[in-house]
């Protein structure tokens, strides 16, 4: 299997630390082979300044880089830069749009087999002229799909959850759940959890908008009007949904050995249980794509970079999730 | 002290098995003596049907009741009912409405050291003339404390939360939050902490209403226009209140170490993090009323009445909570 693109992320961030922790934890992990796209000096002063011992090694292919794997982390390298943690420059944002960019198309063209993005900083990014949202939206794109067809799911060892609406005030989100953005983005979530996490038959929980779904019809009509439709439809196509279920009592433990995945409305809804059971190993996964394409759930971090304080886990758990996705991928193509 | 007073509910619902199996765990839970307050026979019965040998022994004092509670479940009987679990009937709901008015004059009289409630059905209780919109505004009123001073705080092993809205639609809580409310509910909240939780100096994470908290006012205003001000005035106050803070990472486990309850602006925001957490042991408090009241934070259940299946956890917990507080009150007015 090609090795997985991690591209290196804001340098003055914790990604580069994370990149060098995740290659020395790479056996226990049980970690396919990834090379980091970026800067060589970034990821050597990185790994240096948190105390690890690791040899980076510049790669000039990427059959080069999984021979390398083994005994170095092969770095396909885009030349040189600081590694300042905690003071974000804008050679820093422009190494990371670099960075981003050759590993997106690395991953399109098939070269290498999945993508991780390690965290950027989207207002430094937008600083020097990036004009997407956020990564996702710029791998969709540059991945062929239309930005509402790219799918985030956040995934943890104990939930996973996809939200219908996120970055939108509070106020906004009753007036954009409509049962075609449901029946959609739901219909993309089953799909990616038979092809690329082996669910033979998805069972989708869809969360209700108001308190207790809505009690009929007492406590707000959306329950009713927008989501029950969209699930009666996700239902007529052979998807396992249930909903509108009371949003409360579906994060239990119990509860969620109902389902596979919460279909919720908005983004605390989703990411106040994910984040409350996995905090530390969550996975954000964009599905839709043709390509396989994960991250850490967390940003730059730029307070705690270099300190050695950030932890590990989420950047471990995206990379191997990365490479479970695309064997179950190689093998059912092969 | 003085016994509990535990109001039996409805008697077609899982309050009295739950009172039952909870005077068999008496020991083992540690649990001040209380006195069950409905029906001699429905309590036997549904001791019975849940397999439970337990002595249900009519009491004519509460001293009598403290001295019986080692040897029998000492009940207050208001009189002969049929147990027939989930069937709920209007006989049913008029002696959980005796029930909840004996109990609730007994503990404002100070007879009793607290109030436990058991579950009843609402719409039950409507039908047969009661006009308050739950157990809470009921109780409050009989303690001569305004509705919107009366204060619902559900408790567990891991996380202590208040919201301040609860059964209103989605789209209508930006609208409902205002610097006064959380204010006066916040304050409520601490000095209740300090009073019957024995926390000296309380500390209140408030949450943010909009994702991230609303990044500075990117993703709504309310967090900066009601909520920023409403923390000010309580640390003006004292009171040592932090936020808005993006709700999404306040329930992990290092976050909740960092503060004594989480003040939150919505239903879900609220309880979605408390039942991923505590499912079986989350307890209803009221705070802000000159009695101790708490309950069990789950309903009837008719669908499992007499099966068995309902789990005494939040029952027990709920009526271990009403002793600690008892005895703290007790303590310090001593």
């Amino acid at each position: 299997m090609n090795p997985i693109a991690i591209s290196q992320g804001d340098p003055a961030g914790i990604g580069p630390e994370l990149i060098a922790a995740s290659w020395i934890l790479r056996g226990m992990a049980r970690l396919e082979p990834f090379v980091a796209v970026g800067s060589r000096r970034v990821l050597d002063e990185a790994a240096r300044h948190r105390g690890l011992d690791v040899p980076v090694r510049p790669v000039g292919s990427l059959a080069e880089a999984v021979a390398t794997f083994d005994s170095a982390l092969p770095v396909l390298d885009l030349g040189d830069a600081d590694y300042t943690p905690g003071q974000p420059t804008e050679q820093g944002a422009l190494l990371a749009l670099d960075a981003l960019d050759a590993a997106t198309q690395l991953t399109v063209a098939g070269e290498t087999s999945a993508l991780v993005t390690a965290p950027v900083s989207k207002s430094r990014l937008a600083s020097v002229g990036f004009n997407h949202p956020g990564q996702t939206e710029f791998v969709g794109q540059a991945s062929g799909v239309a930005p509402e067809d790219a799918v985030m799911m956040l995934a943890g060892p104990s939930l996973k959850v996809v939200p219908m609406t996120v970055h939108v005030p509070l106020h906004a989100v009753p007036g954009l759940i409509t049962p075609e953005l449901i029946t959609r983005r739901s219909a993309i979530t089953a799909r990616a959890l038979v092809r690329d996490f082996g669910i033979a038959d998805p069972r989708l929980a869809v969360a209700g908008l108001n308190p207790h779904a809505g009690e009929d019809g007492r406590m707000g009509h959306e329950d009713q009007s927008y989501i029950a439709p969209a699930v009666a439809a996700l239902q007529a196509a052979g998807i396992a949904a249930r909903g509108p279920l009371p949003a409360d009592t579906m994060f239990h433990a119990q509860a969620r050995s109902t389902y596979d995945v919460a279909i919720c409305m908005y983004h605390d809804q989703a990411l106040i249980p994910l984040k409350a059971l996995d905090f530390d190993d969550g996975v954000n996964v964009t599905l839709g794509l043709p390509i396989i394409r994960t991250s850490p759930d967390h940003g730059t971090a730029f307070g705690i970079a270099g300190s050695r304080q950030a932890r590990p886990g989420a950047m471990i758990a995206a990379i191997r999730l990365a490479g479970e996705c695309a064997a179950r991928r190689a093998s059912t193509t092969a």
